[in-house]
């Protein structure tokens, strides 16, 4: 399928993630034998655990863009597998420490792995899968991908701290919200990106068009998530709806929602995300008052401008029909109820 | 001091370890002075926690062993600090991710890190510090040492994961205890010893013994570790005496204990360590059957067995100032009481 032209993609009912996951599906298959190639260990509990989580399901949309990337520019796939493989195992490394830190229960319809294995094997199978990440880089034979993966994963620790540290904290504002998202999320979309452009050996100011839209990207992906934690269909999003709002998380929809708080507002913002003091009906008030302040439609519209900037940073790379597709994706993603 | 003669060294009242520590004073400043460079974000309380844990003392004992080695082979020392703090952050990390699995109360005589700061800040500052380890190595410009490093990573967290499993199982045996140190703790001590041979181009030969060393060193020091556990001054050594009973470790001692146990002693270590099930007066009984079976003595045999070893690996090496320490070392390891 990946000779297919662009009309054939256009004729599709598929969507463009739909696309490109057809598109390299033999290539996802190889990156798939990969990952569980590198999390077999004699310590049974680490392929079992790492198993559970990877198989849980999630679009393998990062690995998928360092495979996109790497076509994009004839690279060498074979040389992508592996990078698309230890790209998965820094994402799934980090969800099994996320997990850990939010106490959560539920991830894509499916107990977490803390609910069933416990944290302590969460988070030593995640140090696990973080090392097997960097044994795979290595492999790749190239400073310049260790460099920017281990940058990223120091920039997703941050980000993820910082987080931690504006939770229950509702004078958070949007600058500060838009530096976790990109820290937490958009840095491993970026370097995802980035390195199919680096291992094909592509000049500079292509291997930063396709970083800044895996930036994008990544931001607008996350926007997205956090809206559907307030508008999502529970089942098909399979995630709690509510987590972040039971956490105390201040994600894009609470921070337009407070812009123009009444005073009642703000007390019932201070008492259910500040101080974690929520009773039943708050959830359903909060989305009263989400909706009241049209702060939904405007989290979309935040996420929209980042799908926007996304494609526009693919302007200088030639067209394809992958390009056509990662393009496609952008403006997919902000529809997404997954 | 580095360059004073064997004879001046015998004379010392010093130990081996401080006469290292003195020896490579300087460079160890330097090393600090890249943890602190290194542990640096805009994000407070990363620095903060990685300063509680790193300041909280601690022998250094493996960023020495890198400078040691490079310097005994006349290395570059420059390329040597940077290893020898990337090497001390991946101990860090593990020592944050280990209280929280361990839910300890206290290291080296202080509060530990996630009782101040909490379990999520000190999974995620761990994430951070282990990614900063490899953006450090990435500096060094050798795959090598990267492979060798993301290597020893990988087996901590397979040892760490294997210990969770044997724990509160008393019939763990003493091959598979021997395995979870040499894990778990040897693996580092191994890499930190073989990456300075390896930066200042040693033969393979060369290179294997240096890594021999570190593996049997650390092997022996675990070992006492595990002992002291049982026997050491608490003040002396900082730690919660009986930690290891408490959580059910199951370690040399007990596995010595365990050997010719009475039935009477089987169910104790059934209910204390098995079960958790423990009542006041349980720990003193303990070191009673510990004592009767000659357990402690054994397990120091043990460790010397490993010293030994430790030693023998280094008689390919050309004899120096370094080495004549590094040999001392292995002999002191097995009295120490910090």
């Amino acid at each position: 399928m990946r000779n297919q032209g662009v009309e054939q993609i256009e004729q599709s009912q598929e969507s463009p993630l739909e696309l490109i996951s057809s598109m390299f599906a033999s290539d996802m298959s190889e990156v798939d034998r990969l990952i569980l190639e590198n999390m077999q260990s004699d310590v049974a509990v680490i392929p079992k655990l790492a198993q559970y989580i990877i198989s849980a399901g999630g679009k393998r949309i990062r690995p998928l863009l360092t495979l996109a990337s790497t076509s994009m520019f004839n690279g060498d796939m074979s040389k992508s597998h592996n990078l698309a493989a230890a790209v998965e195992f820094i994402h799934t490394a980090t969800l099994l420490h996320d997990d850990v830190v939010d106490e959560s229960n539920e991830r894509r319809g499916q107990k977490t792995a803390n609910l069933i294995f416990g944290n302590q094997a969460s988070v030593l199978v995640g140090d696990f899968l973080f090392s097997k990440s960097f044994q795979m880089m290595v492999k790749s034979g190239s400073l310049e991908i260790l460099s920017i993966l281990s940058n990223a994963s120091a920039v997703i620790a941050q980000g993820e701290v910082l987080q931690l540290s504006a939770t229950n904290d509702i004078n958070t504002k949007m600058p500060l919200y838009l530096d976790i998202i990109e820290s937490k999320t958009a840095a491993l979309f970026a370097a995802s990106c980035e390195v199919g452009a680096v291992i094909s050996n592509q000049d500079k100011a292509t291997v930063t068009a396709m970083r800044n839209y895996g930036a994008k990207l990544g931001a607008a992906f996350q926007i997205i998530d956090d809206a559907l934690d307030y508008a999502a269909d529970q089942k098909a999003l399979g995630k709690d709806l509510g987590d972040d709002f039971r956490e105390g998380k201040i994600t894009a929809p609470i921070i337009f929602a407070l812009e123009n708080a009444t005073k009642e507002e703000y007390e019932f913002w201070q008492r259910t995300l500040g101080y974690k003091d929520q009773k039943d009906g708050d959830f359903a008030r909060a989305m009263e008052i989400i909706t009241a302040h049209n702060a939904l439609n405007k989290t979309i519209e935040l996420a929209k401008t980042y799908a926007n900037d996304a494609s526009k940073s693919l302007k200088i790379i030639d067209n394809s029909d992958v390009k056509h597709l990662l393009c496609g994706l952008t403006s997919y993603i902000i529809t997404r109820s997954f």
